[in-house]
């Protein structure tokens, strides 16, 4: 049995500490220099970015996850890509500084990065920084900790679960951080989880992947996939004695806190979305494959009339067929297309459907939360994508970014 | 030679006549029916919406092409899409009543509509206006054909090109319509050409193919491919006895013409794209092939992140950078890639041109016509795409459209 604590707020992991710090990087009032230190013994999954043009920490994290790795080393203010050669030397200069501090290799320390492209690492300030971090940390550093990596995100992203596992309660906390350039491809924009759970790493790895893909891939702001994506799993066993069994209802248990962690992240960062005003769930069913069913879900998500129409609060259901239309399902017979706006039909065959009066479709659009739901009448497979409108504050946040 | 006249104002062809009315199909006090009557023996092209929705017009025009049509009528305010049986019955009804009255079969006429998707075509408003619009048939009719078609438009898009051909002189002129929606994929939200040459279908369906390839379908505005987009090349004849030879120099003038009258149409309609405050060209150059090449220089156009730099004039090239990196070319090795903002090289192996300054790319981004250009350095094909910025009218007048 997994369980949601009532709280809100972040649960502490037995041997899971983290500790945040002001190094102003981009802004002198703020913590931007966060450390999360795991016990000796952790097992650690990730998964990153596809963008081709990865960030210089995300090609060094890659790289140190072989090194039995205890030490996570994160800014934001800066996302260290575009750099070249010496953004790759920043990210391991930081890790060995850390490292100095703590008496480790730098390779066990993952680099971490993100905020501004194409500006280099002020690695002296992240330096000067790091004793008040390594000073604060604490097992109950969550909440802190998730302000700390916020760039956009106008507020923390925290979820946590705990289970039951034979005589063991183990929990499951994450962060998260990611308002605009969200367009997921193997995990979100700094995402960092962790539990005191014992597992073996590939089983870990396993887990994280199949979570991330469920979640985290399956949101979408503007598109936008980041050259800075990340999403690591920390399991400190400090619970347990012996790691779990993949082929137990205890491993299933634990799968299903790591991924309702992902769940309630990954919707955060969506309803925190650069300028939202409407979260938007676009499920899509009777599909000939999963591929299909995302392709479409997406399609519909990323549609700048769609969004736009949304912020509106107008049913303009014709920009959602019309999204149906373009997303490449071959030989789509369009008069197997349904489409629901919650529980209103308003497509039915392909056409308007007879039952659909534009009041009806006015009351659905005017809630903050609203289920598009497609049927394309061609086979079994669904998915679900979540995303959030398109609005004034949109242009004014990106157009204003920099400034 | 081909010639650009230098009036600005479209020139007549001979055997073409136009003819606008107001029908009050969405306003009162606009012409939005036009018909387009072309002399016994014109041959006609045309390309078509890949959007599965496509829109009944759309389905009716294609089913009575063979049909050696002569008219062609054309509604702004009402898309005629996602209107099922009704909308097929009454795109071929509109056709009836103008053949009535002209005396010839339904389906000589080709129909084509463009507004607001999923209500019924007001029949009976058309049928009113045609006797004016017949009375309104003229050569001279291009102008204000081009206004009467239309719809969030700011401005009427029109464009000429001569040639002379052995003793002929022939024309090109051409008129479009489009501000919104525009991602076309094989045409684009009506374009109608006309010619007084004489080319054989088969000949003339190459050429409008070709055209439209390179100029209609290298622009993009929001990434939404319409359910109505068309483009018609009709070409009387008037001004030759014997049809164009293929292999001939001749033909290749006349080609040229066409072309450069698309172009010219492409460019008007990213120009008055929704909002746009910017026209940039995407030069995408060294891929391995014009499919990838595409591909990138698509994905620079639509990324919001991207449109909403250039509306601010920041020059933010990571955000291209992002975009190259998530634009799916296989195996891309990013130490190749360069990426300049006119002739100022903002990235070179993959990182920031060391001679690259702020305030130089600033400069280039004051302007309102912006050329990108991105090396990939894995071959030698190249293409070039149209877009424009993303502003806060582009969301004002999506988010008002049906109000």
């Amino acid at each position: 049995m997994v369980h949601l604590p009532g709280s809100g707020k972040p649960l502490s992991v037995r041997g899971i500490r983290l500790g945040a710090a002001a190094a102003g990087i981009k802004r002198q009032d703020r913590d931007d220099l966060l450390i999360i230190e795991a016990d000796e013994g952790v097992t650690v999954a990730a998964v990153f970015t596809q963008n081709a043009f990865c960030a210089a920490p995300v090609l060094v994290a890659r790289e140190h996850l072989g090194c039995s790795p205890r030490w996570l080393i994160i800014n934001s203010g800066n996302a260290n890509a575009g750099t070249g050669d010496r953004g790759l030397l920043d990210a391991r200069t930081t890790c060995r500084y850390l490292a100095d501090y703590v008496g480790a290799d730098g390779c066990q320390v993952l680099p971490f990065s993100t905020g501004v492209i194409g500006e280099f690492l002020p690695v002296a300030k992240i330096e000067s920084a790091l004793p008040a971090a390594l000073a604060a940390l604490d097992e109950a550093g969550w909440e802190r900790a998730a302000r700390a990596i916020m760039t956009t995100d106008t507020r923390p992203k925290m979820a946590s679960r705990t289970c039951q596992l034979g005589e063991a309660t183990i929990t499951v906390t994450g962060i998260s951080k990611g308002a605009g350039m969200i367009h997921p491809n193997m995990a979100t924009m700094l995402a960092f989880l962790a539990t005191d759970a014992r597992v073996n790493q590939p089983d870990l790895q396993a887990v994280l992947a199949r979570a991330t893909d469920k979640t985290f891939n399956c949101i979408t702001i503007d598109g936008d996939t980041s050259t800075n994506d990340a999403c690591v799993l920390l399991a400190s066993g400090a619970a347990m004695t012996s790691p779990l069994d993949p082929a137990t209802a205890d491993f299933a248990d634990f799968e299903q806190a790591v991924f309702g962690v992902c769940e309630e992240l990954a919707e955060a960062i969506v309803r925190d979305g650069e300028g939202a005003t409407k979260l938007m769930r676009i499920q899509v069913r009777q599909a000939r494959d999963v591929n299909e069913a995302r392709a479409v879900a997406k399609t519909i998500a990323l549609s700048p009339l769609v969004k736009t129409a949304f912020f509106a609060s107008d049913p303009n259901w014709g920009r959602i067929l019309a999204a149906v239309g373009r997303a490449g399902c071959e030989q789509l017979d369009i008069a197997g297309v349904s489409i629901w706006l919650g529980d209103v039909q308003i497509v039915n065959h392909g056409g308007r459907a007879q039952s659909y009066t534009e009041e009806a479709g006015a009351a659905i659009m005017a809630r903050d939360e609203i289920l598009v739901r497609v049927e394309l009448g061609r086979g079994a497979a669904e998915e679900t994508v979540l995303t959030c409108d398109f609005s004034y504050d949109y242009v004014r946040i990106n157009a204003e970014y920099r400034t």
